[in-house]
């Protein structure tokens, strides 16, 4: 329904909104990791021409200035300390960007460096630096039980969450096989092409934000909490979007707008640099370490998972990534013991917060990867190994929880086949891999309301607070509307989201829009045909359960055929025609881990063939096969491109993709030394297999997806490697000169072997 | 609520918006005031620098360009003729102000001039020629039962409402008096501070329109009309209006910007300049015979009333107008036998529309000037003929129309009593007149919806269509859901306007919103309140009648006291909070003369002391005394400013105002040469009196106000004036040099009385 509006160029974001009398803000960055915060002189910045104001530390007296989306750890700019190379210590308003930009040069901050640590290793040391004195951090996590325990405190870790069932050094002493491997997962970012921008006018004890965010009402609650105003004086517009993928959540530039517009008057926009973007969100980079038991008939009987989250300097979600990546860890499989324990920790790196996927990427990675090298190492085909330990359809994830919703299996098999899996590679140096991923989907505790109103002419327009960020849920929910309603698609348009007026919804996450908001839109635009009947009824003199919609029409039985635009001019007598109302609300479960059964499962399949060049360590893609669970298409065309989309991202972090500290200094924030893919790196064959089987929970049976195709490309696309050229990477990204090592390191150690055996390979 | 922001100058208005790649439209108008279109060469002005297009009549072929409040009778820009100076031809977009303004002057027009009519007296003569060949102006006035009669047809009489009761020439025959008078209105313009301003962006099938405007809504169907949309696809939303009074209703520059935009893309805005609103809509000059019949005892018998309403080239709301003229032409009187025919006029000038009293202005001056004069001829005194025949509470003013529902002596008297009445002036050439006016309020079949919002912290949002144009209606609208939530007016917001969300409303007229509108958002707040109290009553254990609001708590007659948020947050466990909504409906009744009756009377009594200086004829208003019966002033401050407002304005029409024509060519549209009041022209001393007897039909009591103050104060300056110096002006506005002449002519035929006696009065 928006593409038209994108494709010439006339959609309207954030950054195309203008206000009168609009001032421009720009950001003065720290320069180190971690310091004090001595002296921060703007006399001078404040004196240049165009320059209004400065905000700094010693505005805030009078705001709540802390806030966090699960601890309040971050301040509107730094008040004691800095703890990121990029953390926001002062902004600058003037009358036009250039200005602003120059007199960031001119205000002066004298630090007192402190030692910094900026990977989870360092973080979690004996003795580390503490990026935050972690006992002044209270825990703020809302909506969970899991605190951070006692025996953290003092430490850099600000979150843990431990979870089991069974005995597992019982289980592992009786396993046939114990298999432990450690998996780590760079630092990556978004990369939307929208960076974060935001227009704030805080005007007459009113705060009105314009802001490219997936989650307005969560950010209202945060605003009037920092500018102590009630949720009906802080209104949240959200344009379009251009990509969000998680790191448009919780509260982002948006306090530092409000708080400039709130000391000048003036409305205030932001928009951040790709650089900036870079420094204020991030995927966590993950340390997993997996241990599992396995019997000889290569049935899993244990699993133990430690993983590490780097949170960065805040804790933003971190908490909660955390959390979701520790239950996402036991991967789509029957293992009867298990013990996990997730630990969110705070380095003095880019904080980082939700990002597609929402801490199962890097859990996914390593479990996937782990099957794979264990299948290996017992001599067991990687698809065999997987199919004899997938859960069924029906089976609990763990108890409480919704049993899974799907045939594990299908999907599977899907991908075997298009990967002709059994067919060795014809040509040396390729090889294939496959996945199988899974993710409680939806979101934990989701709540969504939506409103639809039929026009005096039944056209329709849609009221819901899902986000359009790209992934097209304005189209799909329209078509819901459009479905329930029996009118054309053109007839049905979408409101502004305005939190003044659009009815509530958590946020746009978790591939829960479908389902959630789906089903709450669902519903609004039954609520509307229940009250068209019922008009219908009245003037065609026929029992409301007797008639049908169609075409636009009010249908009898006997073939009488009413246009709503006549029920309702007849019902009604005038006026603006009828509203419905849907409510979607996620049960609360006390025996449910979470406390909420996930509302659906979210699965991915994977699988690729690739070639490594054994001289350069560059892997290409010959063909990759996705698959995706979705219950029912509602829009196929758009959920192929989710799914695509959700694989090229994953080819990112997959290949290229690693933000890289050095002396605690972000070495490669932009788009030359940080390399996301490009239609370049598309695989030479690459298909979505869509499956529908109807069992989703949303409307006609569908389900969540967009997320589940990110999941497997990682473990798939390495285990091909390893299957082309025999080398296993446990570290992503899979760069071509880790590989050419790899390579150089197996030729190595073949050579030794061979020598070992009295064989010169040279001379064969 | 939105004072601060108007007084420091951030309140948004549409010329305060702003659009990517927005362009500018300026519009050529006529230079004649009738004529034939014989060719538009646009091509040397689209050829400029800066000039993106030129719209004209070879653009609508795919539009339903014809459009039209009553009848359709007006097109987009001018396609055959041109039928005042003004009407639009073409219409220039350039990419900025300047350039657009310049290409106007290169369009090339070639006219064939005809005849023009710009007086009622030339456009009713017979063989005048026709501003419209009215057998082709299709009637479509919407709700109405009266149309054009057959034996109008060939003349320029586009509409006539005709009723009465009894025989009046059985009236007229059994008088005692009969008096016969005839009275004029000269054309006037509302002068709005903000000019007609519109932004429209069609846009990939949708228009959007931002525009200053009263009615919202029916614009939206309009603009679906003319560009074959359905509802769902065009949003009009308003922001804050600088000044409407009925000068903003239906359709004025939107279509033009809307064309342009969907020529080209572009956003399009408009802003007229002020002499361009000038010849956009005024309000009608009218001429009214009044024929009264009266009996000895003072009591009126008989009223004959042959109105004729100027409504210029296009109809607009002129038979709206017409008809409220019509039936407003009776006064606040009991008169037995009635006779009223009202037509409204084609002629060669500025449309005129809407204008605060809708009809009720012109007759009301008519008919109290003639009160005036039947006392003077029968020697009663002006308060006392008054009194005698005025309507009682409860008495009917037409049958089946609503009775009379305040007492209309208390005003009377009360304006009576602040002019000291009795005592006569103590100086020479001062004088008293006072005025007693009613007209039928809130519009006829009025429809308003709202919604009102609490959101999950005890605040509230108003969802109203009610535009705010200075009248004050975020604030009294927001005081009624304050108090029906008992909430602090600082918590409460008042949501944008638009009409994709915003729950329907007819129009912002009539002197409606507080009692049309307001017992929407009291119903609103209601539907609020008991879903609170049932929410309160599970949280507190007490039955929900038990339970009251006070002060943002659900209170428990145990003294227990949980905060709006706290029942929420328990009762709902998260989300949105909670909506209501409300409707009113007027009804509708055959036996009521115009299908609906009055939702309540609007009354205005108005008294003042003049003193005329005789050598200029200058009128220097010593005393003006309003009194308004509101039922109940739910904002007293604001109600205030509405009546002075509406005295003000009068004062304009009473003393100054006239559009001035000659050979077809309007004379004066600017403020230089048309004059308005200023604080200069403020009466010596100026009181409004609000009557509170809680008898409206609005939420606690209280009636709509606002134009009855406008109603009484030229007739009662007139009588004023004559009861100073002894002369009657008939004609409006009472301009010194019509003062001077009537002096110099009374002092001509004194002198020739004298003299006729034989006295030499410069003996004496």
């Amino acid at each position: 329904m928006d593409a038209v509006e994108k494709v010439n160029g006339i959609a309207r974001f954030t950054g195309d909104l203008a206000l009168p009398g609009m001032a421009y803000a720009k950001i003065l960055r720290s320069l180190v990791p971690h310091a004090k915060l001595v002296r921060i002189d703007t006399s001078k910045a404040e004196s240049l021409p165009g320059v209004i104001t400065v905000l700094t530390r010693d505005d805030l007296a009078d705001l709540n200035y802390h806030y966090g989306a699960t601890y309040k750890d971050q301040s509107i700019v730094a008040v004691d300390k800095v703890r990121f190379v990029g953390d926001p210590i002062a902004a600058v308003l003037a009358t036009d960007e250039a200005a602003a930009e120059q007199a960031l040069a001119e205000i002066d901050v004298e630090y007192e460096e402190l030692p910094s640590v900026t990977s989870i290793e360092e973080a979690i040391a004996p003795g580390a630096p503490l990026v935050h004195e972690t006992e002044s951090v209270k825990a703020e996590l809302r909506g969970s039980k899991y605190g951070t325990p006692a025996r953290f405190k003092g430490t850099n870790i600000c979150y843990h969450f431990g979870y089991g069932r069974g005995d597992v050094e019982e289980g592992f002493k009786n396993s046939d096989y114990v298999f432990e491997d450690t998996f780590r997962f760079a630092k990556v970012q978004h990369y939307s092409l929208e960076t974060h921008t935001s227009l704030a006018h805080f005007d007459a004890g009113k705060l009105t934000v314009w802001t490219a965010c997936q989650d307005p009402f969560t950010l209202r609650e945060h605003l009037a909490g920092i500018f102590n105003l009630p949720l009906s004086r802080v209104r949240v517009v959200v344009p379009l979007v251009g990509g969000a993928y998680g790191g448009k959540l919780y509260v982002k530039t948006e306090p530092i707008a409000a708080a400039l517009s709130w000391k000048t008057g003036r409305p205030v926009k932001i928009a951040l640099s790709v650089g900036e973007s870079f420094k204020t969100v991030t995927r966590h980079p993950a340390r997993v370490r997996i241990k599992t038991g396995v019997n000889k008939d290569g049935r899993l009987t244990t699993r133990e998972c430690e993983i590490y989250m780097d949170t960065g300097a805040y804790a933003d979600a971190g908490p909660r990534v955390t959390q979701k990546a520790g239950y996402r860890s036991l991967g789509p499989y029957r293992i009867p013991r298990t013990k996990v324990d997730a630990h969110g920790v705070y380095t003095n790196t880019v904080p980082a917060g939700a990002f597609r996927g929402f801490g199962a990427v890097q859990v996914t990675w390593a479990y996937e990867s782990q099957m794979d090298l264990m299948a290996e190492r017992m001599g067991i085909d990687r698809l065999e190994f997987r199919l004899k330990n997938l859960l069924k359809k029906g089976e609990a994830y763990t108890p409480g929880d919704t049993p899974v919703d799907c045939d594990l299996k299908e999907g599977l098999l899907k991908v075997a086949e298009a990967l002709d899996w059994k067919r060795k590679p014809s040509s040396p140096n390729t090889g294939k891999g496959l996945s199988c991923c899974i993710k409680d989907g939806g979101g934990t505790y989701k709540v969504a309301e939506s409103a639809v109103r039929m026009f005096a002419d039944g056209s329709v327009v849609v009221e819901t607070a899902t986000v359009e960020v790209g992934q097209g849920s304005r189209t799909a929910l329209s078509q819901v509307a459009a479905e329930e309603l029996a009118v054309s698609l053109d007839r049905v348009s979408v409101a502004e989201l305005d939190t003044n007026v659009t009815p509530y919804d958590v946020s746009t996450s978790a591939s829960s829009s479908m389902t959630v908001m789906g089903l709450a839109v669902q519903r609004a635009a039954q609520d509307v045909k229940k009250q068209l009947l019922r008009a219908g009824a009245k003037v065609l003199g026929v029992r409301a359960d007797r008639l049908t919609l169609k075409n636009g029409k009010v249908c009898s039985p006997k073939g009488r055929a009413l246009p709503y635009s006549q029920v309702i001019l007849d019902y009604y007598g005038g006026g603006g025609g009828i509203v419905g109302r849907g409510v979607y609300r996620d049960k609360k479960s006390k025996k449910a881990l979470l406390g909420s059964p996930t509302t659906f499962w979210e699965v991915g399949w994977g699988g690729a063939e690739v070639e490594v060049d054994p001289d350069t360590g560059v892997i290409r893609i010959l063909k990759y096969v996705s698959a995706s669970d979705v219950g029912k298409a509602i829009n196929p065309l758009q959920c192929e491109g989710q799914d695509e989309g959700g694989v090229m991202m994953a080819l990112g972090h997959t290949l290229f993709e690693e933000m890289v500290y050095e002396d605690g200094q972000l070495l490669n924030p932009n788009l030359i030394d940080y390399r996301v893919p490009t239609f370049g790196d598309l695989p030479e064959s690459f298909s979505s297999h869509l499956i529908e089987n109807g069992n989703g929970p949303g409307p006609f049976g569908s389900k969540g997806m967009g997320e589940g195709g990110v999941l497997p490309v990682a473990s798939a696309i390495a285990s091909a490697v390893s299957d082309a050229v025999g080398v296993r990477i446990h570290d992503l990204p899979l760069t071509p000169p880790k590989i050419w090592r790899a390579l150089r390191a197996k030729e190595k150690a073949e050579r030794k072997a061979e020598q070992a055996k009295g064989i010169n390979p040279t001379s064969l």
